[in-house]
């Protein structure tokens, strides 16, 4: 099952499923019960998504949001594939390093991100999201997958001139609109293994970065156990696992993103997540 | 002024105003306008509460939570005091180095911290903490009090081993319960300039930080303007601003809190935020 959320043409903000080119809505039935998606996974109540019997509506007639649009938390990876690592020429972590974004600097599949007028060193970062459906605090790497509701695309766009300001990520990481999610959540089931699929992120229609997921350092399992022993993860929570070798920063020569550029997250089983650029307004 | 948030003996969730030992909670009324103390920051109607006429409370009456319970945004700012940057090895920055904290990661006054079974490493920071009071995005350093509502004391309790697992603060920073921020928010006009106070930290009765806050390197308005370069600050946002020397790990020979420890953040015209240590159950 493919599950998403989204804006309706009149502003009414509603979730549902989706039916190849189309949606179905969940209803004022099951969004009374639910009110979002992350409720909806704070119940267990996924599974009622399958009878959603709200209206029909065709995917470009709704403006998509992050699948989930408000978790407690969105937990970035960062240098979790060898490939990327050696670009940055650093040396192989023996712990997850991880930072965090804020619901504000994300927005949906099909919906414009932002070239700060700060800076023009607005670079892509393809990554495979986790999205938590079940809460757990030291949660064993053998059980992490019962704690998993699905996965979807994740651009962990980066501002990287404030990303290297200082040791610590977070400026660079939380532009308003700078990052993506979506274009839907696919659910853990569907998915299969994470592991067995395949990430392509294309600039422009150019692939930039192509890695099979198996190359994780840190795979799902790890990270979980990782990140809930320190705090509990609840439903609704997103793990943005990193990014694979060839983001903009280390092409040579450097190439960032630009006003009218596309850029595309492709993960087997889950679809493309696009994005056009816009300046700042 | 002097406002708090806690939880009365019935476990209902209030706020209200400080006077001497006692406190004026918000009462109905009050809290039918505004659910919380961030509700009320977001109304601007900070002032509706030198009329509050609620239930006269003691203070040891309640459980005194962070004064802003549920921020959308707790900012943390490392090495900001040029003391601390040297006990460190460190650099002096040319930028604010921004981490963040989740709300589970903080409790109120009197409130017990939590050393983790995973850890104990468990380390101070006593912080001047800024509470914003009206959003904004790119705000000038020169207009930057007009967004602040007032002022706090933070404990930036650091798990230190997590901390150092790799470059980014998030893991040492985030334990659930392993910080605390009060007793209660001093408003702006209560507290002057920030510039003019002072900060001391003690644990069970013995001096550990002790310092003038007009030693930080980057001052209120400074980081105000950096952060909203990056995201729009909004109302009971949290910038904790960094802590000065003395902390436990670079004391000769290492000193880390224990169980049945007392510590204590002390900022003159604030007062004192205390906790006792106890183990994870």
């Amino acid at each position: 099952m493919r599950v998403c959320s989204y804006l309706m043409a009149d502003g009414t903000a509603s979730y549902g499923v989706v039916d190849g080119e189309a949606l179905v809505d969940a209803g004022k039935g099951l969004r009374a019960r639910h009110r979002d998606l992350r409720a909806v996974l704070a119940a267990g109540a996924l599974a009622e998504l399958a009878s959603a019997d709200g209206e029909r509506l065709g995917l470009s007639d709704v403006t998509l949001l992050p699948p989930v649009a408000n978790p407690d938390k969105i937990l970035c990876i960062g240098l979790n594939y060898m490939t990327h690592i050696r670009e940055t020429g650093r040396e192989a972590p023996t712990k997850p390093s991880i930072f965090t974004r804020y619901p504000s600097s994300l927005v949906g599949h099909a919906v414009d991100l932002v070239r700060p007028k700060a800076s023009d060193w607005f670079d892509f970062e393809g990554e495979l999201a986790v999205v938590i459906g079940k809460a757990g605090r030291a949660i064993p790497a053998a059980r992490a997958y019962e704690h998993v509701a699905g996965y979807s695309c994740f651009n962990d766009g980066s501002i990287r001139d404030f990303q290297r300001h200082t040791t610590q990520f977070w400026a660079g990481k939380n532009f308003d609109r700078s990052g993506s999610m979506g274009p839907w959540l696919v659910t853990g089931e569907a998915f299969g293994d994470p592991a067995a699929g395949e990430m392509t992120t294309r600039l422009n229609g150019e692939v930039m970065q192509a890695t099979p997921l198996s190359d994780l350092a840190f795979d799902v399992p790890a990270l979980i156990e990782y990140i809930s022993t320190v705090t509990e993860l609840l439903p609704g929570d997103i793990i943005a696992t990193g990014t694979p070798s060839g983001v903009g920063l280390f092409r040579e020569p450097r190439l960032f993103m630009k006003p009218g550029d596309r850029v595309e997250v492709a993960i087997t089983g889950i679809g493309i997540l696009a994005n056009r650029i816009v300046d700042e307004a």
